[in-house]
């Protein structure tokens, strides 16, 4: 059971506004709440069905700091953010931690990425890859957004995200910027890189032309058909397949 | 001004049932009401913003088989399915023509893809890489869905949507079957095919066992990083680029 505090808490945690100001976001659905239980994250809450708990009775001992309330599917649904029924809810404390922005390593730059999906794509992307660094600019989607959330399946655990200026972040950089444009040079006649900053740039405006001024190189992936453009966290995806070190 | 009986039919279209039932779809937002105002499509209602009317004439009277209808912002996004502020819609027929299912070029085969947004990008990507078919077994998600309309870009005007049962399509292939997977050979190792069908599996399960079956290749995009999968749209776009005909 959920007290009325409780429950007006965590639907508070939909909107970015609460997520900061409580320093606490959700991750929800069978799959991420097992990864997150899995981890040495800091659970406030643990909110599921009673099959799911007696379940996974070994996870959720796992986090002696959570909370944990036995709900019935209606209760649950109303709290959730999912359309597909779901079986367990977590609020999750935002780590505090420092990280210090990449350096001489592989990394993934964002300027200005507004949809949930895609961020969140493109963070289990750099998860996928083994590139432990995406840098967003202050522009961009929280990454809390349970959207985000939901897409990155997990991949925030393990990728260090960083929301700064981005040309600044860019003018320091020591490893070649590659930025995806329409007009770069084709992908596939480019060597693999040891390190390098990938920016993608908003869905429908591109890379900015102040970030567009610090790129080393333009890439493009060459186009055989008629689409005006390829999804941002697609294009992503392409273009770390064939520049991280194979 | 719409009538009432129009402003329910509109509505009734983000309902597959009726969209079966009317042989008919809603295309929104400014850049893809354009792209399907381009077309040849029959268009049945234009419902759009005054200033955007004026804007677009030229187009709007490619169709003089459509009503237009002048609405007010508040009446199009009763409407609308989607979140950000829109300023066109069209209501489409669907094309009745018979189409040939593929025999030696290129495609891609979807088995069992459920989330709008992922079979939408997918038929973005085979736009952008002039793969003409996209084949879905009969499980898919509809593919006049608001949403996968949205994420396709306009795609669904230059590829051709078959839905079949799937098992009988690639049990006839003429060309090599190429199934995603996480334990087949490496992509990267994998010479660029002039002609071969991709299939593409279910978002959480992969590809169904009878299908697999069908593979003469199985391949994998190698994983350097922690996480589990990649998106099904992610994954169907690095396998194109790594190959297409360069």
């Amino acid at each position: 059971m959920l007290s009325k505090a409780q429950n007006k808490y965590i639907r508070s945690l939909t909107q970015h506004k609460f997520r900061r100001e409580f320093s606490a976001f959700i991750a929800e659905g069978d799959k991420i709440a097992k990864e997150w239980l899995q981890s040495a994250a800091a659970i406030q809450h643990i909110v599921a069905l009673e099959e799911w708990a007696v379940q996974h009775q070994a996870l959720i001992s796992n986090h002696p700091e959570a909370a944990l309330h036995i709900v019935k599917e209606s209760e649950l649904s109303a709290l959730s953010a999912l359309q597909t029924p779901n079986q367990a809810l977590l609020v999750v404390r935002m780590s505090t931690q420092e990280m210090a922005l990449p350096v001489d390593e592989w990394s993934i730059a964002l300027d200005n990425i507004q949809d949930p999906g895609n961020m969140g794509t493109i963070i289990r992307i750099a998860d996928w890859f083994g590139i432990n660094h995406i840098v967003c600019a202050n522009e961009c989607v929280d990454v809390y957004n349970p959207k985000v959330i939901q897409a990155a399946m997990g991949g925030h655990l393990r990728v260090q995200i960083h929301r700064t200026d981005l040309s600044e972040f860019l003018s320091g950089s020591k490893v070649p910027v590659l930025v995806a444009a329409l007009n770069g040079s084709n992908l596939y006649s480019m060597p693999r890189q040891q390190a390098a900053t990938l920016v993608i740039g908003n869905e429908s405006k591109g890379v900015s032309d102040s970030i567009m001024q610090l790129a080393t190189h333009k890439i493009t992936i060459p186009r055989r058909g008629g689409a005006e453009s390829l999804n941002a966290a697609v294009s992503a995806g392409i273009i770390c397949s064939h520049l991280l070190p194979a």
